[in-house]
């Protein structure tokens, strides 16, 4: 057996997200469909990836890992699972990992970046990439409120609501707000996000932006650990998975995460 | 009767070109259409385009000429004709034009650029803008080749087969090769265009970054004033009309085309 990584990036458009589910196709079927030839169609491993990204957020650097038996040279892998998925799905790596090594349990943190255009057309190539935000003035403001939201936090007050995961402090080692060719990009490193917690991030700054709320209410947003308290959950389409980091692929031991 | 001039960009996957057609969906017909509330629910004008952009040929700046009966400010117009076209056509300006002026005929140059992907995998979020060739290696006699196409020729060998047009003499006063980020972009700046001249060039020029043809050729298929003699068109998807310029605009005078 071996157990590889796979690094992927995908335009979630057309996908109910990562996560396999009933009602549509995921990602994580097709990767998982594309190791059938290879695996002399029999059962396919099953593929778990770092971040599970909700339905229409993209992926520049996704990473999953798989546990397989399998003779092929890692390119010889790639290029098989590139023939079988569809060209908004593609592999661009394929590694050979410590044995044990799993995509999502060994992450040590991840980085997202949410485009906003605040021009007053939104470019058609952008338009499922983007958030189009063209009234938002206060950028000044969101950057102080991002100010407050970088270190280690409880951010239970930005988790989708109905959601179980009790310990909910994270330490974001990055928020930052960019001008990038007309855009505005927030980027968001962390050591582990919590359902919906970029997007309801970005929600929360874009009120800010546009001025019903205030950057000194982020203490109180954090402080009320209620959902209720934080902005609303801003679209997924302008969400991207930039990237996975993992303390075991310097040490190349699994115990060094 | 105001005469205007538009500007536009599309994403050019969805139809069947800038020119209305029996067999689908056009740019043309959409604009034309988007225009009826704006003219009391009668006849929408007609909107003539710089350049009659193909099936899956995408536009940053084309531009588009319209003469109707109307009052309210441009930028009314824009807003108005926004809120009716689908997110894959927008309407970038609006600006009223000198009685007379017609997008296509006034014209004194026009920008393409077709961008070319030479890594192994090709980014899911290229995939309707990029033609992926990963086996192209000899950028630089690509490069000698384009040297070779600017300036004044006869590009009879580089017009679509079967059109009526006998003047083909066209001056290109730019075709620059630029490595962009990972992608190999193919930059031609013209007085005109004959009909799949970009992407015949385009073709030519791959087929001799591939080996199969060298840079000396380009003078004999030049003379040889026959489509067969140079190569294959390539596909559309890496096509984007970037822009289209107008001697009447610096001069604010028809006569100063």
């Amino acid at each position: 057996m071996r157990t590889l990584k796979l690094t992927l990036s995908y335009d979630g458009t057309n996908y109910v997200g990562w996560q396999r589910q009933e009602n549509g196709l995921s990602v994580q079927q097709l990767v998982e469909e594309a190791f059938v030839p290879l695996v002399g169609g029999g059962e396919p491993p099953t593929v778990a990836a770092a971040g599970r990204t909700d339905a229409g957020v993209h992926a520049l650097g996704q990473v999953a890992s798989a546990t397989l038996d399998i003779d092929l040279p890692v390119a010889a892998i790639r290029r098989a699972l590139n023939v079988r998925l569809p060209s908004d799905v593609r592999i661009l790596d394929v590694e050979d990992a410590p044995p044990g090594f799993h995509a999502q349990f060994h992450a040590t943190g991840k980085s997202y970046r949410y485009r906003l255009a605040l021009t007053p057309v939104l470019s058609p190539f952008d338009r499922w990439f983007v958030w189009h935000v063209p009234d938002l003035r206060g950028v000044e403001a969101m950057r102080q409120a991002a100010r407050a939201l970088a270190g280690t936090h409880d951010f239970a007050s930005f988790q989708a609501g109905g959601t179980a995961i009790r310990e909910t402090t994270r330490t974001l080692s990055r928020v930052a707000l960019l001008e990038r060719g007309g855009e505005l990009h927030v980027e968001v490193d962390g050591d582990g996000f919590l359902r919906h917690m970029v997007r309801i991030i970005v929600g929360t700054l874009v009120e800010i932006g546009a001025g019903t709320r205030m950057p000194a209410d982020l203490p109180g947003i954090l402080a009320a650990r209620d959902r209720r308290a934080a902005g609303a959950t801003a679209p997924p389409h302008g969400l991207t998975l930039v990237g996975v980091r993992y303390a075991m692929l310097r040490s190349g031991r699994l115990d060094g995460c």
